[in-house]
């Protein structure tokens, strides 16, 4: 790196960060190119296994804590708050490989470009992943962050039961990663993700880098209609009590009350099943889902106001009873201000064109902004594609968002 | 039957008619009072032998054609067309006792009561149960009455295959009712076919009659809709091509075109399947079926017209790709108005309230229409429930019904 001039001019090696993503994404490995390592199973323990080599291959202490997340740390010139990067190496059954990975690695890359240059950083910098992020094998997602940072308890997580019957305390031993290290202890200094938009925004308007602002607030109702299931012919109109007809109804006006109320607000109605769900009788029973969300608190409010009145009305007006289960309420999350500010200042001096924006993701990041000033960093995804194996985001974009992760890390040490 | 003073004071034995009901319903009993009676089954084959031993027993002669037709004639004093009746004894999977039974066992009733009483018609009269009316086992359903009136042909259907992949034709020797009688040779002088109406309209008008006009014309549509699967949080409203909303809003759109048009137009959307029909991510496609029926093929046609404008529209402004399939499309049928209107005059000499009509189902006796003067009579569904083993018409209900049957035919076999 004797080439380098200045700090400001350090760069990270893309070849090498693309090589890590890639051989991360051999453990397990699907068809497709993605991967399924759904937390604290077999294939998590083999990424985290490779993760953790990598680690000390750069010189970095190494500690797991009692909810299995793994922190690596380049000690700096003073022992005081470290800067910190990080995101998580579990995924979804058919993930792709860069959800996650990429904050994890792009971590690993930053650390591995400082060595390279003989920089070292007034403050710590550690690089964590941290446990079944996803929420795709035990509930609820952003566990180990949130766990981390004192939002959710230790105790209740480690009982936990996956999706196949395991209990997460007992994974956690099976597969080595139960550690010693306590938890809600460590306050970051501040906490900076890197990780892959999961949505079309950035692609659709060109746009190298993602200032994220917050994450959005979640809304997730179940609705079960309970109507009377007839002949499709012999049942006039003004008799009919159709849960199939109210679950459409529902789910269009949902749509309409995310067109009607803009900037933030987005709707979605991803599940509808109806019994028994054949051509000729009405149906006799609906189970859907409605997932809201929105930036504010107040106005995601309103939107299930509106929602639950139209719910009201259309259970009196078709005659039909609905009963609803909540199943997911987060307030949105709003990050540091001067932290996104950062981002914003550095993509641009590092001449990538940048835009601030939410996250309509939820990410362990949020679970740190509570303590510490937070922000992220979004880089583009292809067709917006997520939770895909088709999940795909270009070289030189992971390496616009890794240089920026530098770069901001750099900026927050000190030297 | 000495205290009978005229002819038109002939009335069934309800207490026989209802027993022979539960008896035959004890073939392919399956729990909650319901049948299981799939064409060409054991179950059917128990019952056939059944129906055929009690019309032995009335003195009947029995004949089986070549699609497993059975038919019973009481002779005439002049041998000429017959006065016929009858339905089917095949069922749903989960079938009620009195859907198809009644029809053909009340038939029997009209025989054994002229029996008792010692009356001779001057035209013959027939019962026939037909095979495969309900198509819960081979495809179509009226499969008998169609081949044995023309409408069908006998070797496609012999060579029809079953949901459980058996040939009719084998299925029909396996059974004992390959019989040798050639079909599309008889013409009835009249039909006449006693049905519970599979809707909720004499029960909510608490009528005791339906006068039956015709049956309506039906189009059934499924639609596939490609969009693309998303992140529910990420992806802006303006930029998501939704097949679940698309689905929704064909579902809503249909039933606003039946109530836009009233009269006898119906929509249903019984059927809506998501992938991948999860709480937070966009579906990717949608499976869903449209179900449009009218008594009039010109407002059939309009309502299939104004729902494929809605179809094509919607697909240009979502960016959806939609292909469709049509399951399923027939014509009205009209009953003859001088049977409906005897029909009408019975149930009113006899003191039944009465309405005029049309069926939402289709029904063996349509396949007669076109060929004789045809009309049907419906007593009521509770809760106009159908294909339900929870399927019931209260015994009085069935005896009005089956007198009704007595004097028509009655009427229209002379003395």
């Amino acid at each position: 790196m004797s080439e380098v001039k200045t700090i400001s001019e350090l760069r990270i090696d893309n070849g090498r960060l693309c090589r890590r993503i890639a051989e991360l994404a051999e453990t397990g490995a699907i068809e497709g190119d993605g991967v399924c390592r759904l937390a604290l199973s077999d294939e998590d323990r083999e990424g985290r296994d490779l993760v953790c080599k990598w680690m000390e291959q750069l010189g970095m202490r190494v500690s797991v804590d009692r909810i299995g997340n793994v922190l690596g740390v380049r000690d700096g010139l003073e022992n005081i708050a470290p800067v910190m990067t990080g995101s998580h190496i579990d995924s979804v059954a058919t993930g792709g490989r860069y959800d996650g990975a990429l904050g994890v690695l792009a971590g690993l890359e930053v650390i591995a470009s400082l060595n390279d240059a003989g920089v070292s950083t007034r403050r710590p910098l550690t690089v964590g992943f941290f446990t079944n992020e996803e929420g795709a094998r035990f509930a609820p997602d952003m566990m180990g962050s949130g766990v981390h940072q004192g939002a959710l308890d230790l105790d209740e997580m480690l009982a936990s039961r996956s999706i196949d019957g395991k209990i997460l305390g007992e994974e956690l031993k099976r597969i080595g990663y139960d550690g010693a290290t306590g938890v809600n202890q460590l306050r970051a200094h501040c906490f900076i993700e890197l990780h892959v938009e999961q949505g079309p925004v950035l692609e659709q308007e060109a746009i190298g880098i993602g200032a994220v602002s917050g994450v959005q607030g979640i809304s997730w109702t179940e609705y079960r209609i309970d109507g009377t299931s007839n002949h499709a012919g012999t049942t006039p109109m003004h008799l009919r009590h159709d849960a199939g007809y109210v679950a459409a109804a529902i789910a269009v006006e949902a749509r309409r009350i995310a067109t009607d109320m803009g900037g933030s607000q987005v709707a979605t109605v991803g599940a509808i099943e109806l019994v028994p769900n054949l051509v000729n009788v009405i149906a006799r029973q609906a189970l859907m889902t409605v997932d809201l969300r929105n930036m504010d608190e107040a106005r995601l409010q309103s939107a299930e106001q509106r929602l639950a009145e139209f719910v009201s009305d259309i259970e009196a007006s078709e005659g039909v009873e609905i009963s609803q289960r909540r199943l997911a309420r987060f307030e949105p999350v709003a990050f540091d201000d001067a932290m996104v500010a950062l981002v914003e200042e550095t993509a641009t001096v590092l001449g990538f064109s940048c835009k601030r924006m939410p996250s309509g993701a939820g990410h362990d990041a949020q679970m740190f902004a509570p303590n510490s000033p937070t922000a992220m960093i979004f880089v583009p995804s292809q067709g917006g594609i997520s939770h895909n194996v088709a999940e795909y985001t270009a070289a030189h974009e992971l390496e616009a968002g890794a240089n920026v992760l530098l770069q901001v890390m750099l900026n927050k040490a000190g030297l």
